[in-house]
């Protein structure tokens, strides 16, 4: 099998050495960036370079498209012009409506599948290719209606045997939902950041520290300005609406808060935390996110043997945050271990280290 | 030195165990819950249990008042009422606008600091106190202008044995400022659940993978609801001024988004990038923290060797998020150090371990 790659970087670069591991496909690589490319080759991520678009989609059977947002309706327009009636085209941009909406009029429309890898959005560069990237992740694909079904299958069975999970849904339903869990954290994010800074910077003097929550809130305030306003003005809309439904819901809450009801607050806190739970434990196959907390000594080494201990016991940690005290020599820990039982040993190995433990919202 | 505690749970206990230890205060506790003041003598965080809080403050230069906020009215006049003239009452209380109007008019009003210690709010109960839960944490007092100038004093110059940064601001200062960086991303992470659990409870097949700004944002959706209804009532009105301040600002964004200017739309995230940072990094006595990111394996152990190394080396860890990947054996780990210096001892641990490590937002 022959594949073409147009932008390796990590997205694309990965997709390469996964082709070329586990698929035994011949790949190659295309990128305007002289230097990417080779770079991509030296890494073996790819077997060979293309000079041009056309070099690169000429015979192949699938094309990857891995170039920014912005850069992939032309991109994906000059790959569906320069190659063969049975080649299929794809791509992983983040945001899919407005580019099915662009692609929808080219003649060879019927061989493009749209697609979004949920991995790697952390460290850029093809440096940072693995083969291992796209395991067990979901990879959206959103075919229009028009697709070719022998194409779309030859799509989703790559994207299965490079490792990760497809799924079709359409473009619209997509760009919602990652506006509703992923780009509206960060415009909340941005929000509270600047709100912070204007109601403290008038007297920076009294700058408290900060706490735990604004800083986990804050947390991707600000996040890489390039693939940002990209994704901003792709998904515009959705955003945009989410962003409404934000304000009519916070509308509601100062109500709630001004009103002083004792027993409404309650409630609304309580559903908050049901929310949660449901939305952030669900599809976990080993079973739902426990918090195990601890109180620790923060010196130099601790979280070290905690984790050790635990990884020595067989326990995973999925995620994990630390609450320094003020003076970073004492706090807590929290972790995430997936599962009742992975919690119970966590709670059992860090008591025995002497660190006081709690099981938060056990059920037993 | 006599010292009363009213109310011996994390912080009562914690008050009267570094009480005990540093200051060889003698320390009388009381409890309207007589289980909790049985462990509290126990723990030897008490030297006696008084039966009333008459009993408790009889003789004492200084009462702490320890209760959750919305009992703290009644306990201070309860205090002011059968202390005698050289007697400080204070409070540990997180909102303190409406407490002290609420004491403003009791007689003994001028014996009364009201207090704040940003600490200890991870771990509940009096099992978890420690004598150094204090050590460098800012305690704000919110003193009133007829406050006893004597008596002001003793409260700081104990509050600083205790091991915190006491400092002095006026109460409606201290509640605007702590529903900024407190109670506002409480609201924030509940309304994001709740917005996110409608969106996306309506095909539950659909629900996709949640992502890590999910999760950081939303991370205290839900906490506690007694304490939480006690602050959102007691701090009611800052709390409902920042969240219209919020809905404006979020309003301009949608409205930003929507024009889709991305010359404008890049700024406004490298702004929020600058904002955060300031805000975080600030009064962080060892230099600014500075974020290393780590492309890693997430099996048991990972965490452990990473950890470990930099504690031999000598690097504390003053925060970390993990990222993992969908399939849970691999992804992102972020660590978060004090100073440059830190940060490219960390990098080069890390290095060595044989990971892709990035120094985020590097200068030099």
């Amino acid at each position: 099998m022959r594949i073409a790659v147009l932008g390796v970087g990590l997205i694309g670069g990965s997709i390469g050495l996964a082709a070329r591991r586990r698929l035994h496909a011949e790949v190659v690589g295309f990128d305007p960036d002289q230097s990417n490319l080779a770079s991509a080759l030296k890494l073996e991520t790819i077997d060979r370079t293309a000079g041009s678009v056309a070099d690169a989609v000429a015979d192949a059977e699938l094309v990857f498209c891995a170039a920014p947002v912005r850069a992939l309706g032309d991109l994906i327009a000059a790959a569906l012009d320069a190659s063969g009636a049975d080649t299929a085209v794809t791509d992983v941009g983040s945001t899919k409506r407005e580019l099915m909406a662009a692609v929808a009029g080219h003649t060879a429309a019927s061989r493009y599948v749209g697609g979004h890898p949920l991995a790697g959005a952390e460290t850029a560069g093809v440096a940072n290719a693995r083969d291992d990237l796209f395991d067990g992740a979901r990879w959206y694909l959103t075919p229009e209606p028009g697709c070719d079904g022998l194409l779309y299958d030859r799509v989703q069975r790559v994207v299965a045997d490079l490792g990760a999970r497809p799924q079709a849904l359409d473009a619209e339903a997509h760009d919602r939902m990652m506006a509703t869990v992923s780009h509206l954290p960060h415009v909340i994010a941005n929000v509270l950041v600047a709100q912070a800074a204007t109601a403290l910077g008038e007297d920076a003097e009294r700058l408290p520290e900060v706490g735990p929550s604004f800083r986990d809130t804050t947390r991707v305030a600000g996040a890489n300005p390039a693939i940002w306003t990209d994704i901003f003005t792709a998904n515009g809309d959705a955003v945009a609406t989410e962003i409404d439904h934000v304000v009519e819901r916070l509308g509601a809450a100062a109500a709630l808060i001004r009103e002083g009801n004792p027993a409404s607050i309650a409630a609304w806190q309580r559903q908050a935390g049901e929310s949660r739970r449901a939305l952030v434990q669900s599809k976990l196959g080993a079973g739902a996110l426990r918090e195990v907390r601890l109180s620790v000594s923060n010196k130099p080494g601790t979280v070290a043997e905690i984790a050790l201990a635990l990884g020595r016991a067989g326990v995973n940690i999925e995620d994990m945050a630390l609450y320094p005290a003020q003076d970073m020599r004492t706090g807590a820990i929290s972790l995430w271990v997936a599962g009742d039982q992975a919690a119970q040993q966590a709670a059992r190995v860090a008591g025995d280290l002497g660190h006081t433990v709690t099981l938060v919202g056990a059920q037993s």
